[in-house]
């Protein structure tokens, strides 16, 4: 599907600690020879011609062009009327797929060792739908919205996400017992889509069974789909058994193009300090450079990344270490 | 509040393994003596003048009476137009705030040691509304529905929860970043509400966030306060963190009365076998004798529970045992 050669990535290095993260994973593809070229863009909202806030141009054009970004952590804008930028750049691009791996990474010991799994959140809707009323004095409601055609593109990829990376399981996760139409409907495309991956094996679960489970036996699930805020959710709890955000890649999927980032915050205690762990958003280049079939940079870099943990001698603080950002960067690059 | 003597309480024994556990519990409570007289009812919906199933009479009644009751696990009666039934029970007598307590128990060792915390679930909107619509084929709405009242019931009922059990700390879990008309409105009631108890800490922390802290530091949670579906989910992750629903009590608090119950399945499998653990079902009992001011009874009850978990001779299955339901229940009653 991508031509060979060197191609365009665009970059979103974000705010606080995202510029010192971005240069890390800059320097250890440059340590590694990935073929790629960086475009770097600022996404800070300008005031348009309307009056209104909104994403800089150039920034979208760079990632409609390039049809491929890697993004740093975002400051929400403080006062009425800014949404989340992350929401924002999500919706410009229809990034209609979120894709969180947690796997338990042995070289950092936390409570569990065998979690493998695959958050696969459908990204454009639901509960995120912003639509909201205020019916009478006190009395409000939000809409969450689940169309036939989100929920089949969400599930398809979902299989077909299982399908390419041998995974032997797809969970679809809901509350159609309460929310038996909107859940219903999204249920109903899991199963119509399971039916074309005889291969895949299919199971359907409670949201709040799959909670339980997950933090009493993680083996348990594999892939796993559902809908916009159940995405939320166990995608951070699932990265909290492994180690937290801080270790966790993200990918968005989107019609035209995809987005990965780090999910972390822009931790401002820490910007500028050489402090901060950059692992979130490299292994997010790592699933980038997956994405852009540049397997083998993206196994050199993951492998020498996971050796660096697991050697433990060059660990930032989050980890429990006293390494700084540079010196676990360069102890990559070193076994590049 | 209560007059003392021998009061009623409504029994609803459930299905499956229900009456098994039920009568483990009654067995208990009269070696432990409690002043108590059980009025057993049966819940199961009968069809009612107007065609339409519904709770029988009889049972309405008893709970409106007594307003105060015990309750088994419910099987869901299959077929359209039967919604659940937990959920008709909290319609019907208006239980507005669902709490749930999950302690970590010295005798059963899970990977967490320090778990500590309360879930209040508004068990009333929110997302369990039932308003659903299908706009055009393939576009359907939930609604989530929050009121200011409600919002500030349970928030009431938390502070003065917290107070009354010596709790320090009370957090609301919201996503008023993404809902911010309907979380925002329950967010601002917890806040007013948290006005009134200055000698209560209180925190606003977003769901994501605290799944991702609860699997990783539970002991930084004490009381938790939040919509239904959030309650949902925490109060089952939170139960897996001891043990799983066959450990965790249960109480749902209602305008007029409150109904304690186990919130586990009504595991056909081994329903009759006496195989069933009532640990849930007992402990939930014991919340209800506190909530009757029958403290030393319950004091009693559960130390003897515990006792027995603790030195693990007469464990059921799910505990990794291989006692019998009855033995598990005599070696309580001979503590007593
Ligand atoms: C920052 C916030 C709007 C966002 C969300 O709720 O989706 C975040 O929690 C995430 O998971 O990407
Ligand atoms: C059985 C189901 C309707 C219920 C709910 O979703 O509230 C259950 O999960 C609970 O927590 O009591």
């Amino acid at each position: 599907a991508y031509s060979s050669g060197v191609r365009k990535v665009t970059l979103i290095p974000g705010d606080g600690i995202g510029p010192e993260i971005s240069a890390a994973v800059q320097k250890i593809f440059t340590a590694a020879n990935v073929p790629i070229e960086w475009e770097t863009v600022d996404v800070t909202p300008v005031r348009g011609p309307d009056g209104k806030f909104g994403i800089p141009q150039a920034a979208i054009d760079s990632v409609n062009t390039n049809k491929i970004g890697l993004k740093g952590p975002l400051m929400t804008p403080v006062g009425k009327g800014h949404r989340s930028l992350n929401l924002a750049l999500r919706k410009e691009f229809n990034l209609y797929a979120n894709v969180r791996p947690c796997r338990s990474l042995e070289g950092y010991k936390t409570l569990y060792d065998d979690v493998d799994v695959v958050t696969i959140r459908e990204n454009t809707e639901g509960e995120y739908s912003g639509i909201e009323h205020e019916i009478v004095d006190g009395v409000v409601q939000s809409i969450k919205l689940i169309t036939e055609e989100a929920s089949m593109r969400v599930a398809e990829y979902a299989f077909q996400y299982a399908k390419n990376n041998n995974r032997k399981k797809v969970t679809v996760v809901h509350k159609a017992n309460i929310m038996r139409m909107s859940d219903g409907l999204f249920l109903r495309c899991a199963r119509d889509t399971a039916q074309k991956y005889p291969e895949i094996q299919f199971e359907e679960r409670y949201l709040d069974t799959v909670c339980l489970n997950m933090v009493q036996n993680p083996g348990k699930y594999d892939v796993l789909v559902m809908p916009n805020l159940y995405g939320d959710i166990l995608s951070d709890m699932c990265a909290g058994l492994v180690g937290g955000l801080g270790l966790t890649p993200s990918g968005n999927m989107g019609l035209n193009g995809a987005l990965f980032e780090s999910v972390h915050g822009t931790a401002p205690d820490i910007a500028g300090k050489d402090l901060a762990n950059p692992t979130a958003l490299l292994l997010s280049a790592v699933m980038m450079l997956r994405h852009m079939e540049l397997n083998e940079h993206a196994n050199n870099i993951e492998r020498a990344a996971f050796e660096t943990i697991k050697e433990g001698k060059y660990l930032t603080g989050d980890l429990g270490g006293r390494a700084k950002c540079s010196e676990f960067t360069n102890e990559i690059c070193a076994k590049l």
